[in-house]
């Protein structure tokens, strides 16, 4: 049977292609998920995509995505990434390999965003690449359960 | 046909008139609410008006706004004043002019309470001056939308 | 009639049992809230238990709190302790006796922890003592009410 | 008798509509204040308006209007704003309700900005509404003082 | 044979019921030192109840505790709480269960009170309810010694 | 022939006996002034009292000071003290003997009050005492100028 | 019946003469006690006058003058000053005027020494006129006693 | 003709394979830089790859990537990520698309690791993937070239 | 005609030859003036120069300076080179080629020396060089107004 | 005549070979303080060694080798280093070299353990060779005395 | 025989010209150093020039410059200057007068590029005023050799 | 065989003896090698000495002594102390035992030599003693190396 992987967008992602292009491009979250969604089927893979403005919802996901057995937690938590501990602890709280995406380069804009408080308790981050960014942390998270015979 | 102005309060305003008086005044959200239905009513607009202990709420309905045409954004974010970059990015992902208003003046309080992390994406703050300051804030909206030719 | 004392958890609390038990023991939250009743029964008082991931609807329990006349609250943020002031603000906006209380001992882990924005707005802080830290919040509280004559 | 407002403009205001146009636009000091006379004659007040480059003639000018029986004092302290703890002292040495008011939105310019060291002492604080800002600060000053039934 | 608790008060504590009443209550420490005895009585311990304005002693105290076969060790280090390494160093040295206690709600007071550098070698803390935190403290210890069968 | 101390009395000092009364008490600055005149005499020397809202104007007189052959400079300098690094280099730059004094206790006020980027280039600092302070100082230069045989 | 004076002096004030007398003079401790001792007479008090290197015995010694109805205490702390809040809560425990002594400018020394965490509970501070500074103390006190008609 | 990618390792990642392997890996330099060509090949591209632990040489290759016209630089800076301020400067001097990579998760380490001075002027920054990182970032900038027209 | 160049110098400076010769040398400021006048005849310029311990003054002369078609503006702020804002905002505020030049190197003092709030609006600074540094600053003001053809 | 070397140990030392093994090791204070005995002797000195977990007698003690003409001073001060600014001012008011020791290494442990307030004020330090670096200590002091000629 | 300048320009700017030319302008190296040779010759001087990226060059360069009797060093350190203390160090151990200049206004720019820890080192310097900064500096050099009658 | 240790010195230690010999002494880099290769004889190991500017030599060196299985190794890093964590990776990525050494006092300089960046991967630090430390440092290796029976 197909393994799901989880597809998490925090707070105004839903804005994509409308919120300020310069910075996130003109493509909407429905392209991006249809996007992810046929290079999930190519990889043998399912994908379940969720945006939420609310914090406590992205909880919850977390949660069920390991009720439910998922392979895997691709997330851009959004301007939470810079304060959500309450993420964190969920990802913690959760045995589920989880990787980070950031559409832009976090690292060269305001200082705020220099600093993931949830980072710490992912494989890794991946941020500047644009959708591009959510295919890499499928494959990196493809790769990472490979090694482990899962 | 009226233009709509898009009223939000934040966190605890809905105990307004219970909750610590000396500091937020003994009238409630009802009534500043009607208050500024009937200034509005002058100006020749409407308002929406909302109040949300959820910062999820807060920001779906700034979006929503956008989606709606409004004219305008007045928000007391409440204590998220002091630590939600989502509602910074929210204002800053739609096309609509936003005041920020606090009933107290914050910088006269607590030393947390003298930062807004939203503020960099208002067109201004007012701060101090009780319900009085939503009305300022709505001739302020007034006078810049009109600046515009709007 | 028997008063009633209000129970909170924040995010991530409802993973007891299965979310690091190493730090957090290997009982449920179920487990928790029936040793609480079957506590305030031999007390003389009955409990309400609400778990939440979503910081909003904490503040709402914790205004109804107020308007059905709790004997006091008993809540543990989880992670929230560290950053919401929202929630500082709703125990400081209703007039009922509030004990913070930690499964861990916060005072020794990551130092981000450290630090709760919530306590100044408490009677007191228990933390480090597991699931018997709130049955200890429960004498305090039952404690404070007698000295008071309430 | 009219009472009197005292209308205080710090560092560089002088040069209004030839300083920065972008940031504090194209109107000029004397602008300013007879578009504030005016609105005070309409609301039963008279203004004394000055500008100083002078801290100390701001200090001196905060002292007069309490000998001289000032209704309030309205003032954008400049560049003062930020350092001088000697205007925070004589607003706070004199009992007139003081209201702070800058031209351009502080919050959202370079970061020496965002602190106010004299507004702890203000009624509250208006940022961003250039010259009305003035007039809103007239507004709520004659409010407040109508509250105290002055 | 008995176990014995060691209860360590630190500087200032001796003058309970004479210092700063508002913060810390009217009873005094031998008041204090009377109710453990008892409710040690009751749950079949001894105790050994010490007080000391000397850093040093303290420290010689808890050595002892061990060398004596303490079951456990409550202190209320007072001001000592915010620097003293050297009482940090102590607890860490001894194979002893140790709790810390605060009669008021240090996380309430000045900013220096929040931090305790001795809590992270703590089993936990307990702030903000008077006398009865001793008596917290004791509960928690015995039921800290039964789920390690001691 | 008799030696002249330079008294200076720096911004909101000339409010004396009208200023927050709780702190400063209710005598005036020429109070002030006539009893350090009394004592000087009683000593032996002759002064001079200036005050001044500007800082310009403080340093020109401790320019003068120093022209003048003045025995020493007794300076109060109000909220300067905190951010002056002008007045801090004109005493360093006057080969005078000068003493700090602060009316209340700066220390025990509010943060940035207890920092003095001027008590380096002192003798001394003398905070707390009222009027009797700048009679102190008086003492103390009187004193230091016998150690040296001047 | 004579008033007593405790004089206090702390860590390595035995040393005075000794101790780096580019900074602290070369007369000893007991010359300043005898120095203390005649003004004492003078003046119609007592002194009580002790050194310890040991804060707990300084601390004992000021809960022991308000045992003993001592006028007030004037104090040394030596290097205490910068990090004994023990000492700070023993000042604040008693209800004795307390007033801060410093031999030398701990104002125009390394920056460590520029905080006292003492001072706040201090009545005022003197700092960096030798030996007279107990002096001028002494005055001090007996002029807020007379003040206070005691 | 193919067009060049060049790939950089900072210092000690001539010591993969030996140097910790639980943080690292097992695999050498040698052996991600045959994965790396196979890769390039069968994309289209040619690599030159060199590892230093000379800040000055990586400097210099940057710089003869331009003059020779390479593709893109993907870099593994090592610990120059977190100071080299000069490498920083020679990524900003030259028009080559550039990418950072780090085989561990730096956001997950010593807080030290958390900060990139070298980010600011990349596409993007991937890290905790591993030798993959590289490989994903191959993708990334192939992707970024199409998006040109290149 | 000839342009005029403003050449001002901030607080104490007029004390040059007088104060701390060992850091400032032993001329004069008017042997400083005389010889920079020298050399603008040389170059085909007037002076204007002036010197003030008023901050508002050095401002009101700024300003000035632009409403008599100033060529240029040399200026020592002195010790208003770390806090005077009002200053940085005047030169802000003027069109006219602004060169910060101090005598002494203040990067090498007090490390409150080292940050200047002026620099950031002017074309460079000077630093350490003496009187010199002044000449430096009317070449380096020479050639930028050459570059821009006036 | 033999000269005397002071060891001294500060809080917690007396538990060596009870506490911590991992970090401080098996052996005990008397272990330590014979094998500094015996490798005195055989370098034609004399030991005092004294431990103490009181601040106050580390003081006296010190005083007191100045006193009996001390050759020098060996001292691992504990958790003193970090913060006993009155043990600084001891050692800096006797003229003895001093050299202070660490059994571990406290600049790879936590991080208030990598500063030292007490340093500045030794001729070196040495931490991380266990009791070794007390003999370490001895060689170090012998050579400073030989280059002095003492 | 004429004395030898040495001129040394670290990281990045040998790509002067190509390297972002907005800030640095459109001249070379080669433009620079045949400028200051032409000046030098006019002046009696030589220059050495040399540019690396290397830091370790840099300091041995410095090193030479003494042992063959360098008349001065003229150094623009690039970005080493921000972090460099080996640079300092080498500046210092080396008896040569030092000049740090910097193409552009430093101190307008990031802030990380505010601080120089190489200044404090230096005689001065000279920020903003492009390739004519080297040749003030070398004016400057020459100036401080004939002060010292070198 | 001879095991043989690794000395390396960094930046400007080459320079020892002519150095700023107030600081550093005035014995040169080969005085030091020849000290240290004599007690290397006495104590059966060889030494292999080397000083470097480059912090990539130092880099690629400590690298070589694992390859060539060197017993350990000692380094006064210079002023890479205090920013090169490439040094610090690169001892942490060889399995050889590492001391660091420094000739003066650094915990009693410029507050920026407080810190060492390297030192949490020595097994200790040695500083102050001059060229003593070094050979202080070979004991202590021997020492180590013993007590784990290589």
């Amino acid at each position: 049977m197909q393994k799901t992987i989880l597809i998490l967008n925090g707070p105004n992602l839903n804005r994509l292609g409308k919120r300020e292009p310069g910075i996130y491009g003109s493509e909407t979250l429905a392209d991006l998920e249809e996007r992810l969604s046929r290079k999930a089927s190519a990889m043998g893979y399912a994908i379940q995509a969720y945006q939420s403005n609310h914090e406590g919802e992205l909880i919850d996901w977390i949660h069920r995505a390991e009720d439910e057995g998922a392979a895997g937690i691709i997330m851009n938590p959004g301007a939470f990434t810079h304060y959500s501990y309450a993420i964190r602890d969920a990802v913690a709280a959760v045995d589920i390999p989880f990787i980070e995406v950031h559409i832009s380069n976090i690292h060269a804009r305001e200082s705020f965003r220099h600093t993931s408080v949830i980072a710490p308790e992912a494989l890794g981050q991946i941020a500047g690449f644009g959708f591009l960014g959510y295919e890499m942390a499928m494959d990196a998270l493809d790769n990472y359960r490979m090694g482990r015979g899962k």
